[in-house]
This record gives structure tokens, C-alpha cells and sequence, in this order.
């Protein structure tokens, strides 16, 4: 079952989360299910989930930065990523680089940055993060090295749970259901 | 398993869908498993489920009034909505200011309506709602909030689960079967 | 898990099935898993499944009939079915009118006759057949009214198991096996 | 719970693995869940997964061949391949042939060649490969004729398992993950 309370969380990984200022999001295989849908006319397809969107449209309501790194190219992130107006760091080699140099222009320490991601090329820039976390069919590698696995499957919720226990971590969980109970 | 009996399903539960003449469905992650599939060239993708066009059929059938209600807009919902020949409110911030009017429109009480939903925007309409339902993998803090959840998850029969409860506590259910052996 | 050997049957399932020389599929949730995908330009997509299809290639081997049998229609069920060489009825309202035709037509008998569905529509047709069968998550009403339940998932090789079922039940299973290996 | 840790896999597994120099891949159930997708504009769709492209480039990276082999046709399966690098042989009837010409061709052995794929049409050229491997998912009669079988599913990481597999049984795990992690 996914977490819903404060209290569901382990207490070291809530210290963490209480920390992050900014989260970066592999794309396949964490925002989404890792399939890549191709069609005969040469198009590709992508599915994100609504679960995660929600959860990220309330990171930027309280304030924590979000941004999209990934090694492949599409205009289907671009997309995402301006619906939810999050910025989208497509074609990244070096994630590790890329990230670094993010959080050193918004000024902030590797403890403010949350990394979640699922394969190899996730590792470095997990290295350098304050929490590091996967999806819950993240690939072996990964899912041993990070700080806290979700339950939900990439592409399924994985994100969503992520933004919770910041949501959770900072406070703001109560308030934002309150608000939208009383609504 | 899915409930097929009206003994399966609790007494309380059935008082409450006994009353109900309207059902407003939410859309994304309730209607469908929550993904959204964007192609390169900029299209939007959902799927909906055989099943729950079945039990939304049955219900208009015996005359209890269905809607859509989200908070996304796409001409998709608007192609299922007129198959089904229900009304589609999309675009909707204010979901329960959107459905008092509906309810209070139709000159309906609120314990005549029923919710489904998954995530925190349904929450203030499910407040209003005599019964509010989730389907199985809706967020933990609408899971938690509702009076019953199906045992589908969303996009995959939930919507079905909770239109056979309906059949079943309006005395519909046999009737139905019969018809459909029958013929 | 799936049958596999001609002894994982039941007796009465293997006679009942020793006797099909016509097998009638509803195709939106028993040779697909249910889901209408609609794009936003108005295309609509279904999934069908490369396991099933060999399946039905392999009746038609042994002289086995197919026939889809389905109450929406699309062009992708014509195109799916050109491409397995089997016949589509679509837009059918009275499924067991249009299946007692075909089986008239054949000079068959109710008993040499297998229905697969998962639905309401699907109870009438299923009625009179010799072998009527369901896949893992059809609804609740056909589940508990058919004579065998295969233990895929409609879509996901469900109708292979009844293809499966039907080979062996009439001693092709072996040969099949053998000459495929042999190759 | 997939393999991580070369002690994992079972010693006569390893020894057949750290033999091989070529992988034959099916396509439709192994590199994809099987599904076949179809529009009603006449296009197909298929769906790979992001962590079975990852594990093919290590593959190439350390010197192991890959070779897609298929019996239906598609401009997907194309476009897939020369994205990763790798050749695809379409419309293939005789798969065992056309497996022994590439290994002939490579100046290997049988023992040389591995060899995954999830149904009938598999089943001979298996019968040459020195490693045979299946899906979870495999149809029957291919999962009970196989040297190892994955814990995933086709389409879902299962040819990624093979490559893992593969890459401990020849020393590289360690390395390409120490890269990985040090960048």
C-alpha cells in the first residue's frame, strides 16, 4: 500500500525530504511505464500518468523546483514538460553534469536536490543527491543503491509518491487536503 | 473478485446506492488507468473500457442520469461522452460547484447522487455526494475519504463495479440477466 | 499457469471440446483486453495479441472455422481479421441470431459450436453453444455461466488457451509440437 | 525479484552464458508485451521497453552481437533496430535457417549463439542456440523447452535480464557499473 500519512514514512528518509529545495525526474522508466510506442508511420508515443502531474502541480504550488532530465529525445516531453510548466533537460549524456550545474546555478547544496530515476544512467546523479529515489521496477543497480524505492511502478504513480513525502516531509500535506476537502 | 450478488455487498453500502438517480464519473485515472499517452505530432491519446460503456448503457437504460465531470480538456472525452450519450463537463476547476448545479438542476437532493473519483480534486464534490466511490488504485488520500472502492482498478471496470452495485440495489440486476440469457 | 499438457484438462472440458468445428470470438475484451484507445483526432486503436493470433492460424490449420462475432464496429477488426484469413460480424446486436445463422449455414450442430466472451451480450450466444468459455477477466455474470475460464486475461492470450484447449482435445497438440521443433 | 548479483544465476546457466558471442532476438512477446496494436487508419503500433535498449547497447559496448529475427514484417521493427544498432530480419518462415546462415556467416558455433523467444516459431532455432531463453510470459510449450526462463515479462524488461545474464557470466557487470556510478 502507498503511504498516505506522516507517520508511514521512515523517520531518516523524512529528514531527508525535509531538505529538498529542487527535484530532477528521469523521464522512461520513471514518469513513464518504459515503454516506448512506435507506429508504422514513424511517430512515437509516450504515456505519463495523471497521478504524477497532480503531484507535480503541487510541488510548484509550495515552492520546490522541478525539472526533467533525460538521455533520449522527443517533442512528447517537451510537451509534458510545458503543460506542467517544468523545465526539460532532453538528450543529456552526462546526467551527472547536467545536474550539477543546476543546482549550482539555483544556488543550492546537493542536499536540496532530490534525483529519481530507474537505470545505469541514473547512478552518477543519484551519487550527488540529497535523496535518491526509484520506482518500484527500477532496474537491480538501481533499486539497491538509492536512499527509498516507491511502491508504485514508473509511468503508474511512482511520481506521485515522491511528491507526498515532500508534500509530507515539509508540512504542507494537511493543508493542501484540508483545502481541497473544504473546496 | 468482483461483487456479482447483491448479498455480496455490505448493507449500507446498498441503503446508499438505493437512493441514487445520478452518477458523475471523473475522467482521467477513474474512466482510464490515469495514463495520458502523447504522440510526436502533438495528439492525445486515452483508453476507456468496454466494460464500463456496458454498465454506463445499462444505467441510462433504467433511467438513472449520467456525467462526466474533469478538470483536463480533450475532444477525446467529448467523442466517448457522445457514444455513451452522457453530458461531459470538462475544464471544470470547481468540480463541486459544478456538480451542486448539476444536482440542483435536475431538482435532485444530494443523497440521489453518486461520485467516483481518484485524486485530491474530487474530494469537495465526494463531500457533497450521498455515495462517493473509488476505484482501486485511486490516491490514499481519496481511498481513505470514500464510502466504497471497487475492486477494478480505474480504466480497467471500476466504473462497471460501481454501475452493478447500482443495478443491484435498484432491484435492476435480475431483471437484466434474465433479458440478457433470454434473448 | 497456463495448460500445457492434454492431462492438465478436465474430462468433461476435453469432451465437450473433442467436438468444436466452428469457434465464434467476441473480440472488445476477450481478443483484446477491453481498452478503446481514442486519439484526439478521432482515430480509435485496439490491442490485439500476436499469441492469440497464432492460435487461431493453427486451427484454421487443422480445419477448425473462426469467426469473430462483435456488436461495435471498426475497420480494424476487418483488418485483423483479413490478416488471420477468419470472417468478422460486426455492428451485431443479437450475437445468438447471427452465430445460429452461421452455424446453420455450416450444416453444423450446437455442439460442434465454441463461443468465447466476457459480457452481457455475450450470455445469449453462449447459451447454445457446446463449449462456452470466458476469459480470466470477463464479467462476473459470464464467469460464472460458462463451462470453461481460461487463466489469461482477454487479450493477453486468452483466446490461445482455448485454441490450445481445442488442439488438444483433438490430438493435434503433439504433431504441432513435434513438427515445430523438428524445423 | 530479477538478478543483480552474479552468484544469483544458477553455475550451469553462467557457463553456458559466458560462451556466447551473438543474441537472437523474436520480437512480437519478447522484445514487446505481444500486442498488437492497430489504428483505424490502417497503422500498427508496437511497444519496446526503454531498460531492453539499455541492455542491448552494453551488449554492443562489450562485443556481443544482436540480431533481431522475426516472422511478421514492419517498418516499426526497422526503425527500432537501427536505433539501437543492431540488424532485423523480417518475414522470416524458417527461423532455424535463417539463424544458422547469421551464425555460419559470423564463423561461430552453436554454443555460441543465445538465443530468447516466446512461441512455437521459436522453438527450432532454440533447439540450436547454446543458451535458449523464454519470458515469463512465454507460451507454454516454449517456457517447458528452454535452458532459463526471465522473471519478466516480454516487452517489459526481459531481454534486459538476458543482457544482465550475460554481462556477469563475462566479467563486465562490475565494471560497466563502476563506470556507471564513478561518471
Amino acid at each position: 500500500m502507498p503511504y498516505s500519512h506522516t507517520s508511514d514514512y521512515p523517520a531518516d528518509i523524512l529528514a531527508r525530504a525535509a531538505k529538498i529545495r529542487l527535484v530532477c525526474f528521469d523521464v522512461d522508466g520513471t514518469l513513464t511505464d518504459g515503454r516506448l510506442f512506435f507506429d508504422s508511420d514513424g511517430r512515437e508515443v509516450k504515456a505519463f500518468h495523471v497521478l504524477d502531474g497532480q503531484g507535480l502541480a503541487l510541488l510548484r504550488q509550495v515552492g520546490i523546483a522541478v525539472v526533467f532530465v533525460t538521455a533520449r529525445t522527443s517533442s512528447i516531453v517537451d510537451r509534458r514538460a510545458a503543460e506542467l510548466g517544468v523545465a526539460a533537460h532532453q538528450g543529456i549524456k552526462d546526467k551527472a553534469a547536467c545536474v550539477g550545474e543546476i543546482v549550482a546555478r539555483a544556488g543550492m547544496t546537493a542536499e536540496q536536490l532530490a534525483y529519481m530515476g530507474d537505470d545505469l544512467g541514473d547512478l552518477a546523479p543519484m551519487a550527488t543527491a540529497g535523496l535518491a529515489v526509484a520506482p518500484a521496477n527500477a532496474h537491480a543497480w538501481v533499486r539497491e543503491r538509492v536512499h527509498w524505492r516507491t511502491t508504485a511502478r514508473g509511468g503508474a504513480g511512482a511520481a506521485r509518491e515522491l511528491c507526498d513525502l515532500l508534500l509530507a516531509a515539509q508540512g504542507h500535506a494537511d493543508t493542501l487536503l484540508a483545502e481541497a476537502t473544504r473546496r
